[in-house]
């Protein structure tokens, strides 16, 4: 259910709608609109009684919203979802492309640091590093934990990058929260509802990867258990999903992006390393993300890819990102996009946090 | 690693060899067979060196194990697990088949009891009921939670029947596996790895469903992340996976039954209800579950699915389920089985608990 | 669209509605069932106008159709479809479960009858050896053609087997017509709507296995397309589908069968050589097979597996055959189902052709 | 097997190999390359002596080659294999994208042409249309034949445009043979390897739909048995997978465009139309088709999609297909391609025929 506020409900109208829901046993979720502000209502016991509300003073209309998505849909917030980083020039869901790079795994403080220099330089704005790795098998390399998690803060102050890394359980929550920028969510934790809450809970933005085999609907779904907790700042990403297709590792689905954009204003981007796993198909993917209109790209960079703890295999060498970035630069503009310039991101200090963009409409 | 005791090994020198391979900063698993005691090595660091262990007393050989999946192979035990439960004639991987029954959640006290009746009657050992639903929506009934394991206990009491439920994070595990008999973790979860090494360290038996494009191997280093803390009752469980088929809600994979059995000595069962989706495909999926040669099932049944909160489209009515229990017990002697009579199980007291057995071999 | 005539018309009456039908530029299909006839009316252009065919005597009533499918439906033909072979026991639909066994391909005079001994012997009453084989590679051994038709001819002769075999093309289909007595459509000619077609001219019995990642829908189209051109005995095959899962070559997908079942009267039987790929699941699969309800199996066995031209990897030895059929023998009954007795079925000579019969009704 | 000629080697040495290769009952295939003529040997009998060939004259090596495609593979032939039209500037394989536009199916001459001036205009160079469509049911419209053929002559006689059309079976294919400039074998038919060998004997270049559930071995594979029977025009194209998914009709994999680059030498477009099945989503994939480093598109466009007989949902109206031109035509140079300029291509008369270019390596 959602209700529309009228143009120039003022600020205590909405308030007073919102305590009213809340009075009634639901949840109510304001969403200010460039035009008018909209309230989302969700709630664990059916739908609410329409008539209360539409009677309130600033209420123009309340709707039912059929779809099982409320909040991630675009019927309750048209305009994109920007998500800012003050002091930097990274954005999602701006004009920008968000662009992610490191290693799998962060495996010591000298290759963090080695893959960080190149990639920054090359104009990723974000790091990437797994602190805490969900591997197949429980004897595996399975992450450095709070010292990893250290080292990309260190990352953060030298380069002036944002830290994104994942976190796979409450406790890991805690700690990615408190050192990152952004929380991963993995493609095998995309439907641990439990774990979705907690991140809800969160005042750091959360990336959701999407599962080796949810549907468009499963996805948004992810995102929206995130949201209904009350963290609006959620960016989707597709990672491949699993077909009979043998020649990559997964099969990257990009029609999930203009899918996507049609029905949430929520931001996309794509991991073209594990969406294929295979390097010689990460920079012809990535040309192709940036093509279909993603908001961002996630890629996996080694300065000695032979000899990673893990996804190796896939890992661009750092010559590699440099090109892949170049071939990006000349193709973003044609969807409207820009890429920053070689160095520039690291703009610590001077205020140019994007505060609202407008990324190009989903065609 | 795997080292192999010779046959008439003392449990001394057994003893002596799990100290050392500790002692080099592994963990040992001593794991007794019908023959010899073979000692299972895990561990986060590469490969023990064998020689070590090679000379010790007692000790037959050393192998390498090259498979992913160690505990759960057959080259560490080749005789079939056997989980029972004591006072009862209910057991996994026996030649009694393990008939689990009951709605998808719990609803109430009296819907709950209604269905274990009928279910307990009809010759269901387990009585299985959702207390904490991992639901696609955030909006969705999620579950009574305690109310529902506090149910189920009293059903225990009254009916004799084991009870199984889903755990979908710690906190819930804590409390499941204060009530229940088998903590189940289910197809969303099967690569929560947290929640498996949480599910590892209980020591109630754990049932894990395949997830749902979870592959072979995926599927048994997932009991692997259990058995690794030292839980080595687990149960596997398919439920079907996500094909492009679109006449049932999952494409059922029999097929894997006796792959696992090949590979592994876990018992593994099938969930025919989540399998196909469909209530007039349970049935016929039972019986072919049960010749292809696994160890029991999981049904979904109520007593009035039409107002079921969820999954009501696939649960049979009790009747359905009287009628696939006669079936069942037509077709279990052909592959070697026993079905409990109708309302024997419930030999509460009697201690009539079976400890070994065997399971007729993977054909 | 379908004619339903009352249960009292007369021959001619039915006769005069289908000169009608066609005297409109349509085609009509008399099914004469237990209690009525009824006609189906199919055609390029469009629906019939009902009105001018409601008023014919002996019409009950027209009922318009909606589902693509429109012969293959339970809708207008209730009862099973029984195809039976006059002068021995062999069936399809009926009672008796269809049991086709033979080498993949016909390699030499010697292999075929060698195979075919044994598995009349074991009580096949259908041999199955291909003549055109449809092979990824241009390179690989594609078939004797009409040299393995003439010893397939020899082997009815001797064992009184009826025999099974494939046509790839509508050359291959004239000879195969001429010499087998049922038709295999292969699973990569699913969609081969010419074929089809030209299998629909056809006075044998048809079989059409289901494509690779065919639908319920698309699969019974496939049986349409034959029966639209008149010839209505036609017989489906389950052969497993292509999924990400790797233990097995295909995954066999036995839903299907009580699928087929609830919407179409055509019998249908299950492949678990090609469903698994794997000599050791070809029994459990079968015995599961048996189970779920399928109207026949159709195995693949060869004398000397390891020397096979093609798909030895999952040909039953001769002995494992027999045993199979052991097992199936048992699990029969269950579903109300026979198997004829070992040796029994060559009853040449006799005439004990089942004419009419009574499937179990789909549970 | 493969023979490598000297660099310097005679067209009579050439002819003397092959003539001594079909004297031993294979098959010879030269395949004349920039620096060297290279002649592949196919056969149903095993491998050549090697020994045999290797002492004649201009004979550099003999290589063994270990993957079963060998005239589609790189190691046969290391340049870009390229497909020209003498007259025009369409080509497949060169630096200019080939692009193919028009409805699912000719409805009529007045649709044909209504579509034709439009996607002419737009800047592609070969025209589609469906003469014979492969429909799920027998009682859709199966296209108008011959007649469609006509139609589609008399737009390359007055728009300049080359013909892309489907054959089905044989004598469909002989038709298109006469009329068009490339035959098309859709993906119903990608394992119909009769006329797959039919298509092979024909003088036409031959465009290879990927099947629904093709490995890349198989699709390679197809080509190789066009190739097998002397025809070595073939264009591959991806049109989507069947998967789980259901945001679009098909999974479309551009994943497979680097990896086909990668193993053969044949070019390879994409079809965003039937690879997604929805309107809204054709020009994205457009865009990251050819960013992936597609040869070309095929795209359907209607003038009245709305009233389509076939597919008309997934259609771009003319204004949407030219919007995709303009987008297009920026991507291209990155990749560095080309795109004929509005109305360009028609240089009917004019020689201007490429005979050989250079495809930019894949990455």
């Amino acid at each position: 259910m959602l209700v529309v506020m009228q143009a120039h409900a003022t600020e205590e109208q909405v308030r007073a709608v919102c305590q009213k829901i809340e009075s009634l046993g639901y949840r109510a979720h304001p969403i200010p609109g460039a035009q008018r502000t909209a309230i989302g209502i969700t709630g664990n016991r059916g739908e609410v009684e329409a008539g209360t509300l539409e009677e309130m003073t600033g209420v123009q209309e309340v709707i039912r919203v059929s779809k099982p998505y409320k909040l991630v849909s675009r019927d309750v917030k048209e305009e994109n979802t920007l998500i800012s980083f003050p002091g930097t020039n990274a954005t999602f869901g701006g004009p920008g492309l968000a662009i992610i790079a490191g290693p799998c795994a962060i495996e010591s403080r000298e290759q963090a640091f080695a893959v960080a220099e190149r990639v920054s330089r090359a104009g990723a704005q974000f790091f990437r590093g797994g602190a805490y790795k969900p591997r197949t098998s429980p004897y595996s390399f399975q992450g450095l934990g709070e010292e990893a998690l250290r080292v990309m803060a260190d990352i953060r102050e030298k380069h002036g990058m944002k830290i994104v890394t994942e976190a796979i359980d409450n406790e890991s929550l805690e700690l990615v929260e408190e050192y990152a920028d952004v929380i991963q969510i993995g493609a095998r934790n995309m439907q641990n509802f439990s774990l979705l809450k907690r991140a809800g809970r969160s005042k750091k933005p959360v990336m959701v990867k999407r599962g080796m085999s949810a549907t468009l609907e499963e996805f948004l779904m992810a995102a929206e258990y995130v949201m209904s907790e009350g963290n609006y700042n959620v960016i989707l990403c597709e990672r491949g999903v699993r077909t009979f297709a043998d020649h990559t590792r997964n099969t990257l689905d990009l029609s999930i992006v203009p899918a996507v954009q049609r029905l949430s204003h929520l931001p996309i981007i794509v991991d073209p390393s594990h969406g294929t796993g295979k390097r010689n198909k990460v920079t012809p993917l990535s040309r192709a993300a940036v093509a279909v209109g993603a908001d961002g790209l996630i890629v996996e960079v080694h300065h000695d890819p032979d000899k990673a703890l893990s996804d190796g295999i896939q890992s661009l060498y750092p010559e590699q990102f440099e090109e892949l970035m170049a071939q990006v630069r000349q193709i973003a503009p044609v969807v409207g996009r820009t890429v920053p310039a070689i160095g520039t991101h690291a703009a610590v200090g001077k205020t140019i946090g994007v505060q609202a963009g407008v990324r190009p409409a989903a065609s």
